[in-house]
């Protein structure tokens, strides 16, 4: 309910009269506002600093000839993002969608402003601090994208993607559910955004990673499969341990209020279950992947912590911890079977985003009502493939517009020379390794 | 006072009336409950942090070959110690400890939830966000002992010692003092946990570092130390710089309330100390190792500013700013004078942790009565010979047992390939120096 | 404002009487003092944080033979200004100014203390998360100079120039305009600090890096420029992140209050502005490259998005997010057209701290009347020069003192050799590339 603050404040309200909490206990209004606004940018800086996490992440998980055109993708679809979000994506997702499939398009601008002291307390939250957390997430979904499409797209036709995905494609079906569209009308429920964020960016990457076609060399004539090892895993698992923490803001942040005793109940229980579904996922996938493999994989175990930050982000609020740990295991799980059943069909996806986020995205959606009442399996499964659907359809027609026109892929000769030579003329590393044989 | 809200905040309260805070100033009990949850969550996040910093400044003090090993152990510490409390840790330290010796075994629930509105606003705090911050320091503890013990452990009986001693024996001692046990009736004071936490830690890697012996080639026949320096400074660095920050956190939060007036000068009071005995180890270990060895020791400046940390971390609250940097700055030199004597008894400690964490926290400990008029010299000395007794009692056992059923040690060969290639298959970074050669 | 919060408090109450928000709603004043306090420690430690940010960035950029002298300098730089604000700074800047050209010399100590419950509420916030704040700015500032000077400056007369720059430069021209003096009064604005943090730390640069030289080999006796590229992009990346991340703390807590919901309106449309700066430093820096030199460049890009962070502090305030984009956006153009000129004129400045800090500086504080009607470009321009004039003149004194008694530059055999090895007697990464080869 991100969009809903009122009811949701009036649902504390009387909540708190009719129970443990005498009513003269309310918080004083503007003190609520206060705090409402500071948990979105607390919650906001943490969500931010995800974009960092990507980066590391995915940098760390491509080669070494690719690494400085990961870092600059990540921190390109940060700015863009942003920018799009401002300049049509916010209005599109909130402005006037009132149980529709869009809002309008228009510049985003404050409803209030310190300058002019025009300060409409009901709102609950300074509307800055309402979209300063909105705009955070817009960039982690594109950032799911960039690393499965790694190491053989196009610099610019990617930022052309990008753009469409975060200005149109990602706030229009946000509208669905957080804008108070169709979906929040039929009960879809989505807390975090497993589906809406996590799955919208997978859907994205699978369709990218089909028409992109794999790395050369990635799979043999014959079907073998040749596994290409990141650059660093160092700065993979920093990446990890980054989007670990920015989920605490991911997810408690999306509470959306902190001006009530059941509102900081329910953050710190958010964070308890969010912490604990990574747990799961990693012990699961540093379990299963010793017994099936003798070895325990460290990349795999790093996508099992995001397996299980992905699966809990559509209910982070109503299951016990146990619960949390079982729903974020089975994430894990979900991880090392998929990663290769797309190798089997020659997906090519470069940093497992597409198990990740959209599998677990999945995953995490349909276990919702497994602890929330007020929510159906049959629901939750409409919205995932609406939402599926419509990104996938529209991925596709992008997609293939940019391969049809500005073309997507790299030539084999960039691609074997790497990103960082061709499109940057510049080296990651330039006195080591790869980079010190000065190709 | 880990868990006697109530009475801070009723002396708090005392406090307040009797002094400059006018009596009708007094926060409201709602608001008052929200900001100390919120404490407890921010705090915990960055607590939470810390594990990043461990992992890094780890994995950048081991050899290349070992450095993968080093982040899956880090990541899987934190994972299990978040389980491993939530099954009986918490419970065993803070459920009806009453002055005697350790709590109840027993699953962590919720003593509220914000789905059935039962909020019991006496207690001050939200109970999940109390779990989330305790859970976090357990998982500190353990992090110590992986540094001290690598680059020759075999990984899943490091598992094993790492689910003992934060589902049991952490809990135990630390119910002693902080649940309310027989130390804390004596009168031992440790603020954020110099003993509790640090030197627990401490106590565990160094028997560890004994009963385990040192890594091949470290001695020669003749006593000879061989240094090995660690793969990379920078990730040490950083993973100083994240400790430092997540101890704000550590430190400041375990205030445990920011409901006040009083509570907030506490907290910042806290922030101030912290950092400045930070400073002072920096500064103390810089000019120490320039004078002594013509030479900086970036190493050891960096284990300088760990040494004030940890040694601010029993008292944080009652020094002047001088008299943090002081403390801090003896902490520093303490490591330099240390670690060599730990050369000298042949205890291979690869990253230093038992000069910081188990030196300095029995300096911070006993320093405590220099600035905190309600505790003694004798108490506090009581306090780190019982746990440490305790600690080392229980952690040799352990580790024997291991030792004698499934092995600790690596063998030769394995221990010359490295953990990466051995107990992984993978490398860190495959395509440079040490990875490069395709071992 | 830095000092003036009764003022803006005052204001901030007029302003909430006579407009949208009912006078009765005004903040507890325990409340009030919570928040502002809260808001100063996580801007504190967000700031805290730009330390590592500008280590990773600066270690990233030099070569592999310098990076740990690079972190050495950084977390020395990082515990020195601490312990020098407390000695002489802090009163140097904040302590009886009144319209004048400085405080008074004397050891900063907190006005009230959590242990004898001496709080003056009346402040509005506890005076040690005050001098948290401000403590971690003077950092920044010295942080700017190591990069430019980088890879060829005596470790220990670095640090004499920090100690000076830190206890004595920074706090008296500081003490001009936050600190109430002659500056406050003549009505120059520099909200976070465009002019007094980032101008201040880039022409003690600037003067550091004529005085000292270029680097060997930088510039061939022609003027050729050779370009020395840095020994790790991610670094650099991480580096530029952590800086975004930190802004937050920087920009945000310096509305310096959080206890009305004015204030809160503020700090989130800092927060949104901020961002959207750095976005629009990114993107112009991205497209600028490509078309001039049609590849991009990411180690513009990283500048670019810290341009506009520097563009932006001036008055994060007033603009629109329209305005704060193109603010952004020019300073990172700016970026792009003065790192050639350096080069012109042989000015070696290894990471591009002069034209991000010292240029975009200038550029923020002239652009601050554009958005913000109370202030003029005259008085801005005066204080640019007045503040230049003085770091400067002062710079200039000190680096030549420091280089006609113990010198400033190492010898050129050290200087090939690298810091790492003639100062630390260490590599920074002792297997691989460069290390490896074990000069």
């Amino acid at each position: 309910m991100k969009n809903k603050f009122l009811t949701t404040g009036l649902m504390a309200a009387i909540l708190c009269m009719g129970l443990s909490i005498p009513a003269q206990a309310a918080v004083d209004q503007e003190v609520a506002f206060i705090l409402n606004s500071f948990l979105f940018l607390v919650g906001g800086f943490l969500v931010m600093w995800m974009a960092a996490g990507f980066c590391m992440l995915e940098a760390g998980l491509v080669r070494t000839k690719n690494v400085a055109t990961m870092c600059l993708k990540n921190i390109g679809i940060y700015a863009f993002a942003g920018i799009l979000y401002f300049i049509v994506g916010y209005n599109l997702m909130y402005s006037g969608v009132d149980g529709g499939f869009m809002g309008s398009f228009s510049l985003w601008s404050a409803s209030e402003t310190a300058a002019n002291e025009v300060i409409n307390m009901e709102t609950g939250y300074s509307s800055a601090s309402d979209w300063f957390f909105q705009m955070v997430f817009v960039a982690t979904a594109a950032s799911i994208v960039s690393g499965t499409v790694a190491e053989r797209i196009k610099l610019f036709p990617f930022f052309a993607f990008v753009i469409v995905l975060t200005g149109f494609i990602y706030p229009i079906q946000g509208s669905w559910t957080w804008g108070g569209g169709w979906l929040k009308e039929l009960g879809f429920s989505d807390f975090a955004g497993s589906t809406i964020v996590h799955s919208v960016g997978g859907w994205a990457a699978l369709m990218g990673a089909i028409i992109l076609g794999a790395r050369k060399g990635k799979y043999s004539p014959t079907g073998q499969v040749r596994p290409i090892p990141g650059s660093s895993l160092t700065l993979a698992t920093l990446g990890t341990f980054i989007l670990w923490l920015g989920w605490f803001g991911f997810n408690g942040a999306s509470q959306l209020a902190l001006g009530s005793a059941i509102d900081a109940v329910a953050v710190s229980q958010i964070f308890a279950n969010t912490n604990m579904a990574a747990a799961g996922g990693v012990v699961m996938v540093l379990l299963l992947t010793k017994f099936l493999y003798k070895k325990v994989d460290l990349t795999m175990v790093l996508n099992g912590a995001l397996a299980g930050l992905v699966s809990i982000t559509a209910e982070p609020l109503t299951p016990t911890i146990g619960q949390a740990i079982l729903i974020g295991a089975a994430g894990g799980a979900l991880v090392v079977f998929v990663v290769p059943l797309l190798d089997k069909f020659q997906i090519d996806d470069v940093v497992g985003a597409i198990p990740v986020h959209l599998c677990c995205g999945i995953w995490g959606t349909l276990a919702v009502p497994l602890t929330n009442e007020g929510t159906s399996f049959m629901t939750q499964l409409t919205g995932i493939l609406a939402i599926g659907a419509f990104v996938s359809a529209l991925s596709v027609i992008i997609w293939l517009a940019l391969k049809y026109t500005v073309g997507i892929r790299v030539s084999e000769e960039e691609e074997a020379k790497g990103g960082d030579l061709s499109e940057l003329g510049m080296e990651a590393y330039p006195e080591f390794g790869y980079g010190s044989q000065k190709l």
